[in-house]
């Protein structure tokens, strides 16, 4: 049967595509990480709803596949947009691992991600070209992360970190920052968002690159790194995009 | 006053924010350009409605900050989101330049960009880091786009292109290809979507980054090149993040 990768957005539900409400509606099982689950009391009503701690995004998957191996529609929720570091990817790879890409179908319905929520939380960061990073070593060795940093670094693109930092690896934001400054400013116009768009719990702020390894910085921040065309315009973060008076006259 | 920098998402009212529906809801005028106008007409009932064709970026911003100036609450629209390569950074820019900071407030409304739209589309090509890179050298020198395109395959990041061709531009994508085969096999998976959630119109396929060029892509397409993780699943385009047995095991 099917299985729907939905992703829920930032968390606020005034930014829960009508779509994704759909999907869930349409489903029989609801499948997700506790906190995601919680967002979404009133969908869940006459549902089955499978909800585990954050490390078993596997568990969570084979569960899914299971249901829809039984006949049933089933939704994986994940926060953000299912497919960016979501759980959508995993889906398909361990219905290939498991030889049933003929039995279950796998339909992928966007969500705003982490890096366009934050962004309109600091201003206007990503204007131009990005690079979006996520600093969490489980899945991709540091060598290949640090090679990313300093590619998006030193063509200038402005860069927006996932997973900067946690308490096991309290130092990460920290060495990124070191790889930016070999190209950078110290003074490069920098923000973060924590919960961005969830309430009372949101906190942002914009900073500068030397100043960003001292910022309260956890695995609920997005972090953007500005170009050398980002700057402080009314308090906000923007990059500019070099239109010019001649272009603004012509109009 | 106010102005919303709205993003209306791919096209389809299903993917349309109910946040940004209200931000519409609020405002005394709307403005965008015209085809993204008439995507929303049940929104614009007892509003007036300020649309121009394509080139007029600056001056449909003009007029918007003109109409908050007078006291109104605007909402400046666009397809995607309001941040990437739309329409937000130039109104910060030109509140900017004509001083009017402390009088005209401007709030972001996210939308889901073009990227994961068309990553949705295809499967899930964005599991892992990626670039987002537009083709188009009307506002960023195309020595710097090459630059991030060498930046972006030499670092194994997946690249997503913005604006990857037009009639004026007709070798812009293969010229983008052969710079990232400097890094990549010509078998890399790649994929490309038109029109994206945008009902029969919308138009998708998955292929190899040699066939890319031959391939019919307009200023309506995105485009994903993939990298040496992503490979095709159930005929969709998934780049792997490295799951290992282990962990699946361990869930």
């Amino acid at each position: 049967m099917k299985i729907y990768a939905v992703g829920l957005g930032p968390g606020d539900m005034a930014y829960l595509a009508p779509g994704a409400k759909e999907a869930i509606k349409r489903s029989d099982v609801v499948v997700g990480y506790t906190s995601y689950i919680k967002l979404i009391p009133d969908l869940l009503a006459g549902k089955e709803a499978i909800s585990t701690g954050m490390r078993s995004e596997a568990k969570r998957c084979q569960a899914a596949i299971d249901e829809a191996l039984q006949g049933k529609v089933v939704s994986v929720v994940c926060s953000g947009d299912a497919g960016v570091y979501g759980m959508a990817g995993l889906l398909f790879e361990l219905v290939e691992a498991r030889h049933v890409e003929a039995e279950v179908e796998i339909e992928v319905v966007p969500g705003i991600t982490a890096a366009t929520a934050a962004a309109a939380v600091l201003g206007s960061p990503l204007t131009n070209d990005f690079a979006v990073i996520s600093l969490s070593d489980l899945l991709t060795p540091w060598e290949v992360i640090e090679k990313r940093l300093n590619a998006a670094a030193l063509s200038d693109m402005v860069v927006c970190l996932y997973n900067p930092q946690s308490s096991k690896r309290s130092d990460y934001l920290s060495r990124a920052v070191q790889i930016v400054m070999q190209y950078r400013e110290a003074s490069t116009v920098c923000g973060y968002v924590r919960n961005a768009f969830r309430g009372e719990s949101q906190s942002e702020r914009v900073c500068t690159l030397e100043a960003l390894p001292d910022e309260p910085v956890d695995m609920l921040t997005t972090v953007i790194i500005g170009n050398s065309d980002t700057r402080v315009i009314a308090g906000k973060m923007v990059t500019a995009r070099g239109y010019r008076i001649t272009d603004i006259d012509e109009g």
